[in-house]
């Protein structure tokens, strides 16, 4: 006598669709699949000890509680987090639009359009305001972006130093993060006051922060010019909206820059997520980590986005990674992206000269009280001297309800922002025991505060693309959204069979919270007292986390799967130099691992040694016997994935852990693919000693069109105290976008946790049964089953009938999906992931697609259509190419067009396939003029 | 210094554009163009008395400080209003969502299909529900339906009795909109107590309650048979979601059922809108009132739908009309008709059953604390009598959080909902000084409560059809969502220039308001203490329309404009009647006049007399004494919109409003094109007695796909007394939608307000004087301008070359166009409204492509194409279409397709041309079976 549980809304299969998929399958039950599927030596049979399942509106109604005791203060902090004014019509259609939030990463560039362009436009807007040449499309956030501008300065650098330079004035943060990344790779970083200290003779790299971490503005000429004589190269961290009215780090010489974008319409989020951002001067671009979108053209010619270079990702690179970031945070950059959009050069001119303008009355304010500055030259953020008054100051401040910084007994930081108002400064005032100068709440007169230094001002354009001049009313902004988002393909359009990505439903009661204020409007660094909320749900998620893997201990800091591999690893490596084991620096991978995990290894300093797979996908226990003895005393641990990344629960997982752990190595299961065994089995009761897990996958954090992720960790206990500290810039790293997994698990329950694990393996092997007559499963395990994902074996199909894989993943768009995973982790092959949210209608869908195409590529086969002129080859067809007055293909239209038969529902990708190498040997990565689309 | 203010993102053009524009009509200012449009006689050149503009940021935090004034308790007050989840995924992809928000009404139904199709669904539940074979799309709410009942009743009746009979247990809100309606058509309402009291000899209709205000559920079958035996119909007011577990309207005998369908998650938002219903048994289908969706076919004989029937709106019938009701409340239809897709049927009764228990529990514990209950059959609701003491047991419950009903001194209402938790049964409970009975929190058991009688229970199929079963999990749900929204066109996608609409931005900082809880989470009859923000919004909201209208008194319970206008003329009839003129009841309207305007005057029991216009389309001032003088002693008014329909600033409007008054007459004042005066001419001052507005037109409330509207009326002093006191269910109407026009108005300022007039007028012109060369321009004003509209003559070109209005306005879907407005005021021609929001860059597309297809009309006209096919004749063209393997047109695929030349932001309509004579002829107005979609 209820309405749907949760649990029936999030999974997509109903009692008959579930019995259909068992009757497929050749199962009476769900429980009596799992048992044959899962190895019994890992299998856990206990039951979850979590909150029973809430319903949506008590899930709500709880988050509403906890909200309420956050307490929302006016951030005058600073410390690159500031308050923001969202426009709303982009909080709607970006940040709570499932067009937008649901999208994948743009792999598959043809229905990704949308997306691409918007971060076209973010790279764009980051190198102009930088004065640098290239972009990438995001960073996880302004630290990390600082250690990886470290490593490229350190690869591109001609100076034979270990020495990394990092000027004092730098966010605490941003250095702690450049610390936690140089230990391992045996950088010496060295922080140095470069006003009063003199730069050391030899240094590869330099970093600085403009306007410093206290708000001064210095000409950094010099030091740059200095540290271009020394061989080395120069990262300035920049804050955008600053750079807007002063001179850029590329006029001044910088080879790199980097920062946040958060200012730029992103909610602080308690921390996160924001999208940071790294540029290059030219001659580096190709040495860029991380995405970077590019112009390149389709079959047709006509000018299409795609990401540039993916040569450079660790994906293909594997060991030889420099870095393991291939992720972004794509929704925020579009969120940033679009604040410039809808301001445009002069707007947003005009927000920073205010911000300057209230900066500069707040010093003029104060120093007509008798208080001293530390600086004169800023831009919004002062440093007040108050010698032993500033623990008072911050208090009667945070009283009249605005938190300041407390730099330290003598220091009081305020910073300005697009939110300040002459009532905060006048509460700033008051806080100091000044009395408030005789100013209007009306906004400053023209020309700018003589904070900012003539020399040190922006000269020549800003922003004169055409994008950041034509959407600047609302109805012109909305619509442009629209197209975009009309342009790509989404989970709100249809099945994203994604292996290893488990792209499944983002509930929208997961999603509300996020943009509430009570969440959104929070500084990283606000007084613990004024969390309690968010301190309490992080906590619970902590503890709900370490339940369901078996761990001990859960850090949420890590703001993408790959830095948690990093700070898994570190932990790993910390623990054996503390037993004195200092020369343990191997890793073992098997090769059918995803590439990031090769990649952090060696981020980590570690040595990377494959491990053979057999026949049958599993890790060959022969060849690791021989790699443990091969590096006896220098095993440091393995890195596996279970089920491993061919989909399948391997037998020997058990015995795998107990030959590692003898040889003294530890035990690393990567937890990208849980959702097979949530309820099931649990990481760290059958023999692992880490993982780090992928919010953004089992626990419904959404993929954002490539980011946010958020990728916690989970030790044993004997790994807790060797976590690194500082991984990501903020200390709960993404912790906005922590209600969303908090609702899932509060909503789902127990048993609705272990209900989605079974229905999402149950769904997977339903597809490998109805594919098997048509399409080869490459590996199975126990009893001829898979795990959570498939691997269709299309190499036999290829070199019979030539049609690739690339082609039926074009192909796939015509029918109306989003295509598998391609050629991951073996070349040549499709990898499926259903998930338990598609229902049995959407997976016969994609089976009748698949099985249509099967026939398609017979017809090449026996040569009815030509190998080069067929339906697959011609994939993806626009609506443009299919009414196109003249046809000259050996296929009529109405195949091109509508596979299906029906015209319901049809998605048109806007554009034909893209010449991705064209583009590669033509790098365009920002706006191209207008005439560029005009051809 | 600043960053644009909110008139700058809500205006479209921007300064350069506004020069643009200017240069094109010739002036070289709007204050120049306005001085010169406008009458003298009219022109006010004071400032508007309004706030200064505030940011959206300053609106948010003003809306904020009111929200929080507004307390929001859990209602248990019932009355036809109730708690409700909204489930989330329905809220952020309809309620929040631009693509359902933005859109007009359908009349263009090749470019409406996803909400006719939506609004089929409502259909069909209501109609299964209630057990009657036809429902409409919807009503402005339940006391509207009821009296709409009536005058159907009254109309199909064959007994000559002017009485109609209402049950005492009918809502009182309904029964005073009952008689609101019923004294100006000579309608005699008896409230009879049907338990006690004898149903009179002689009456035409019957009105139920069921289940009752009070709660009790009683068998009304022997009633209807006794009304049937007087030749009477019977109406029954029901709850639909009682009517998933009760026997239906229908099967007891009911000739028509009506009521609300708000808490099918709709939320309560102080009084509305909510979608009221109305449904009838075969026979009478044709003279249902409002809009009725229905199934024909497209030109291709594909399945599409329409609104059916709709020679029996009153733009068509005019003072033949029977109700001036032909707008709905579609969005709140959809949402309510996507509520019971997405539980299902049974979901539905899970819910009813849960909310049966709760009362039934509820009761039990009253009971067992030996409170008498004032009846045993009852579904949500039970009566408590408690004699003396019910202003104590409310007052101690609305201390614990909870508000009952108090309906008198002796008894306390109290009503249970989805919502309605154990705990809020303790709290009741223990307001009655009960002590709480043993019970769970847990649900009750399987089974129905002996509450609901056995005879009276519903027995056979439920909502039977295949949508209803299809999407219950809320990944499906949201894919039908967003495929049903991709097949439409709304704001979001370009510009809709509908003449006499003004579908101007609807702006989401004045939208998102609406969705917070201490705005939509209140019930219309909370206490006036409890409300707080509300009042202070309502108050100003009043005194600012009363500003730029000019008038003393606003009243804004009218829920569409066509109540507005009933009210209007109500006031006026009561004035009259006030000053003994009891024979004044001939009101005269130009034969220009809106169909609304006197359908109204009849349903305000006055007599139509229309006045001429003259060739310049400007009400004919002879013609208007002659007609004065043959009504010397009747006049009560005249009704005129102004600017005229005709989209021009006649010239002649103060004589006319002198002659009037000379006369003994009162002036109406049509505000629907007040988008053309405000900050210019304020009617109350210029000559009108009275206007309503349309708050869904001028101030941004968006269309909703046909509703909500909100039409205040405002007055001059002398009939501020006199204006009906129930005109809709709620007593401020559509009160949770005002934030909207509040943040307008808030956020525009005076001079915000001033720019958008003037910027509408300039758009209307710049688009008249580009188009004149191609199209005539039927009227003009002063010096040849126009107002904010314009009408485009294609009579002359029709005659020409037989290409007609409706081949233009489908040609524009075509070029990705919303038609402007068809063949009104004047038969053969389009009326083209650009509104203020458009920018030069949209407002030439819309030019380009009138002129792009003028050129296609003369191609037809010089024989190059064939009248019976050509691009215009075959519009619109699908996707489908176009790709079709055979193509036998003259004119080539990429015309039909891409007639601009660009693929990019193409818009395509899901189906061709409608052939809605087909479907009236073969009427079909719920979900067709299956197989009808699959020929």
């Amino acid at each position: 006598m209820s309405d749907l549980p949760f649990a029936r809304r999030h999974i997509g299969p109903d009692p008959d669709g579930i019995q259909r998929m068992l009757g497929a399958v050749g199962y009476s039950s769900v429980e009596e699949l799992m048992d044959a599927a899962i190895p019994e030596s890992i299998r856990w049979h206990g039951t979850l000890d979590l909150p029973p399942a809430a319903t949506e509106a008590e899930a709500i109604t709880e988050l509403k509680s906890l909200a309420s005791r956050n307490q929302v203060l006016t951030s005058m902090i600073g410390l690159g987090y500031y308050g923001t004014h969202t426009p709303a019509v982009i909080r709607r259609n970006v940040l709570e639009d499932p067009a937008w939030y649901t999208a994948y990463t743009p792999y598959q560039p043809e229905i990704s359009q949308g997306r691409l362009e918007a971060l076209l436009n973010f790279q764009t807007m980051v190198s102009d305001l930088t004065g640098l040449d290239s972009a990438n499309a995001s960073m996880l956030d302004e630290g990390t972006a600082a250690a990886e501008a470290m490593t490229l300065t350190r690869r591109s650098s001609k100076a034979r130093s270990q020495v990394y330079v990092v000027d004092a004035d730098t966010l605490p943060q941003t250095v702690a993060v450049i610390q936690t990344r140089a230990w391992p790779l045996g950088i010496e970083v060295r922080v140095l006051d470069l006003e009063t200290e003199a730069l050391p003779e030899e240094f590869f790299g330099l970093h600085l922060q403009y306007p410093g971490a206290g708000g001064a503005i210095r000409d950094h000429a010099a030091l740059i010019e200095a540290a271009h004589a020394r061989g080395a190269l120069a990262t300035v961290a920049a804050d955008l909206l600053a750079l807007t009215l002063l001179r850029s780090p590329g006029a001044a010489g910088a080879d790199v820059a980097v920062g946040t974008t958060q200012r730029f319409g992103v909610p602080m989020g308690f921390g996160g997520p924001h999208a940071g951002y790294l540029a290059v001067r030219a001659g580096l671009e190709r040495t860029l980590p991380g995405r970077l979108v590019g112009v390149s053209r389709d079959a047709d010619g006509a000018p299409a986005y795609r990401l540039a270079l993916q040569t450079r990702e660790q994906h293909i690179r594997r060991e030889k990674a420099t870095s393991n970031i291939c992720t972004a945070q794509v929704l925020l950059a579009v969120i940033a992206g679009m604040y410039a959009v809808y301001h445009g050069p002069e707007g947003l001119r005009a927000i920073a000269g205010r911000v300057a303008g209230r900066a500069a009355t707040l010093a003029d304010g104060l120093r007509a009280g008798g208080v001293r500055l530390a600086h004169d030259a800023f831009f919004d953020t002062v440093t007040a001297v108050v010698p032993g008054e500033a623990e008072r100051v911050v208090a009667a401040a945070e009283a009249a309800g605005v938190n300041l910084r407390l730099v330290d007994a003598d220091r009081v930081g305020i910073a300005c922002d697009e939110t300040t108002t002459i009532g905060h400064l006048r509460t700033v005032w008051a806080a100091f025991g000044v009395d408030a100068p005789a100013v209007e709440e009306a906004e400053p007169g023209e020309g700018l505060p003589g904070s900012l230094p003539e020399p040190l001002r922006r000269t020549g354009p800003l922003l004169g693309y055409e994008v950041f001049a034509s959407h600047r009313n609302e109805t012109a902004m909305l619509r442009y959204l629209r197209r975009l988002a009309d342009k790509d393909y989404a989970l709100d359009r249809g099945m994203i069979p994604l292996g290893s990505c488990t792209m499944k439903l983002n509930a929208t009661t997961e999603m509300e919270p996020i943009t509430w204020p009570e969440f959104a409007d929070i500084h990283p660094f606000a007084p613990a007292h004024q969390v309690a909320g968010y301190r309490e749900l992080i906590d619970e998620l902590k503890r709900w986390l370490a339940e369901v893997t078996g761990y001990d201990a859960v850090s949420l800091a890590p703001n993408a799967g790959s830095q948690g591999e990093l700070a898994g690893l570190l932990a790993i490596r910390g623990y054996h130099q503390a037993q004195g084991d200092h020369d343990r620096d191997v890793c073992l991978i098997p090769s059918s691992a995803h590439g990031t995990n090769a990649a952090s290894a060696v981020m980590a300093g570690m040595r990377v040694v494959v491990v053979a797979c057999d026949a049958d996908g599993n890790v060959d226990l022969t060849d690791l016997d021989r790699k443990i003895t091969a590096n006896a005393e220098r095993l440091a641990a393995i890195m596996v994935t279970y089920p491993s990344t061919h989909g399948v629960y391997e037998t020997g997982i058990a015995e795998l852990c107990a030959k590692v752990h003898d040889a003294g190595g530890q035990v690393y299961v990567d937890g990208a693919n849980l959702n097979a065994l949530l309820g099931y089995a649990r990481p760290g009761r059958f023999g692992a000693d880490v993982s780090h897990l992928n919010l953004h996958k089992t626990f419904c954090i959404p993929h954002g069109g490539g980011g946010p992720g958020v990728g916690p960790v989970a030790v044993r206990a004997h790994l807790a105290g060797h976590l690194p500290e500082a991984i990501a810039s903020a200390p709960h790293g993404s912790a906005g976008i922590l209600p969303i997994p908090w609702a899932y698990l509060r909503m789902m329950g127990p048993e609705g946790l272990v209900a989605a694990t079974g229905t999402a393996v149950l769904a997977a092997n339903y597809v490998a049964a109805r594919l098997a007559d048509h399409y080869p499963v490459l590996y199975t395990g126990n009893k001829g089953l898979v795990a959570h994902e498939c691997i269709l074996d299309l190499r036999p199909i290829t070199k019979a009938t030539g049609v690739s894989v690339d082609d039926v993943a074009k192909r796939l768009i015509d029918y109306g999906f989003h295509a598998p995973t391609m050629s991951f982790p073996v070349a040549g092959t499709l990898m499926v992931e259903p998930t338990e949210s598609e229902d049995v209608t959407e997976l016969d869908r994609f089976v009748d697609a698949m099985i249509a195409i099967r026939a398609e590529i017979d017809k090449v086969g026996r040569g009815e259509w030509p190998a080069g002129d067929n339906p697959l080859a011609g994939a993806p067809h626009t609506a443009a190419s299919v009414s196109a007055d003249e046809w000259a293909h050996p296929y009529p239209r109405s195949v091109a067009a509508y596979p299906t038969g029906t015209a319901e529902g049809k998605y048109w990708a806007p554009v034909r396939r893209i010449d991705g190498a064209y583009g590669d040997r033509n790098l365009v990565c920002s706006c191209p003029p207008p005439e560029a689309f005009a051809e």
